[in-house]
């Protein structure tokens, strides 16, 4: 028999839905945490590895839900959330469902409405890292949506990330959040790879200029801080760092990277950001003034 | 008279060419450990401030050139670096010039050979760090050319920012590392941008989202770390986070932008890459195999 840790209740039975990257570390994270954990894919060979390690295997949705008073899943996206389980919202009546899929703000409220309708209190979920960090203290999981869904089974939860915020009912908090956080994480990764792409145009091996990316890393937190609080006040003055600057800066990578046959399509996209900026009037602003053009 | 620092040599006199917003400073910086400085600007009311805080106000470019054992040139771009210079080559022979121009590396390439021509010491240079930071010991300027010239003027070239790595002997490689770290430089403002707006969208203050960015901002060093040894082997193996899952997030990223109105340009061409790059056969490497795209 399962031994739960002794500093705490002995941990709930949880069912995972979808076992792909993440799903299959959110399941392996439960049964090292102690959980009865059933598993269920659609492909059933993928829950092998975790039936090994302890895992239940449900062979439909309807006997994964049925085995727990909660239910994570984490599939492809929204649409494969609402047909594996629009046929047993019934079956989870009186329970819980957090939705751990990769979607938009707007998907999980109507995910959440359906769920409303069939009695389950419903979680949306951001997963802020690789899987890799899955079931790490350090790692975070955003939730918001049903609040007792959340208090009753925060414990569960932290077993997947040790930090799992509450952000409050509209269960598309979590994921508009997530959206956001990602178009930062996405752009950040587009340029590291063009910063790899123009050294090696340069012969600079990727591991020379590594150490250096740190200076540019380093400065972010604070920029992020110092762009917030403009962002919100609605001003953009620049003393020295401005628009008009920066469009210089960007023309110059944006012509060796050209040199080099590098693609440019990442760079002329904010280049044209700054300069539509510029023509509306912030050629004065710090870089938080694009906002304006963004939003245009 | 000025008083040196009592644990150094005597500051040398510096010639500062050019008091933008970046020049100002750097002419700032020198005037504060000591360095008699000769300053020269297009538009002479530039050195107002700087002569009353102890500058010699140089009329023309060859009475700042004549002033000084160094000169430093920090202007717009390399055509005005050519233009003002071009006159006194013969006026610079046997000096040293460190040109801190934001501008390409190959741009950098040719003025070096400009001043080989003339018997003048060159370093080309790049300032990683806005102008707020100039003169401060954390601050970052990176040099190649001359290593004489580098040596020579240490000393001099540490108060304009206290870590100040010579790179080797080609001119163009400070602006190679420059315009690399630029391109995540601006990618990572973009996306600051792009999270703020998208927040914004779905009712959520920046200050809010600020605090969250930093579980984002805090992955990027050792993604960089670990994107860079997969470059340099040129081996992107993913085990989870593959680029066919990402182009799902960037999807609903997309999605979202546009239900709020949002510009989706930088965020549709990191898209383009990794869908480019899937289509060439990467759907199963780390982000890290668009580069492959972008070297296309």
């Amino acid at each position: 028999m399962r031994q739960a840790p002794a500093n705490t209740a002995r941990p709930a039975p949880v069912s995972v839905l979808g076992l792909g990257a993440m799903g299959g570390q959110l399941a392996r994270a439960l049964l090292a945490a102690g959980h009865p954990t059933t598993v269920w894919n659609r492909t059933p060979a993928k829950a092998d590895a975790l039936v090994a390690q302890g895992a239940r295997r449900a062979r439909t949705v309807a006997d994964a839900v049925a085995a727990s008073p909660l239910a994570i899943v984490c599939v492809l996206n929204g649409e494969v959330v609402h047909r594996i389980l629009e046929p047993v919202g019934a079956a989870l009546s009186g329970k819980a469902l957090v939705n751990l899929t990769s979607d938009t703000p707007e998907r999980n409220r109507r995910a959440a409405a359906w769920a409303a309708e069939h009695g389950i209190a419903y979680l949306g979920g951001a997963m802020l890292m690789p899987p890799t960090l899955v079931g790490r203290p350090e790692a975070t999981i955003l939730y918001s949506g049903s609040r007792r869904a959340h208090a009753e089974h925060e414990a569960t939860l932290k077993a997947l990330a040790g930090r799992a915020p509450y952000l409050g009912p509209d269960a598309g908090t979590a994921t508009a959040y997530d959206v956001a956080l990602l178009s930062l994480y996405y752009a950040g990764l587009a340029g590291m790879v063009n910063a790899f792409a123009l050294a090696g145009g340069e012969g600079i091996p990727a591991q020379d200029l590594a150490p250096h990316l740190d200076v540019i890393l380093g400065q972010f937190p604070s920029v992020a801080v110092s762009m917030a609080r403009d962002i919100d006040a609605g001003r953009y003055s620049g003393e020295a760092d401005v628009l008009a600057i920066h469009t210089a800066g960007l023309a110059h990578i944006i012509e060796t990277s050209r040199s080099h046959g590098i693609n440019t399509d990442v760079l002329r996209a904010v280049k044209g950001l700054v300069d539509r900026a510029i023509a509306a009037g912030y050629g004065d602003a710090e870089f938080a003034g694009v906002i304006e053009e963004m939003r245009a």
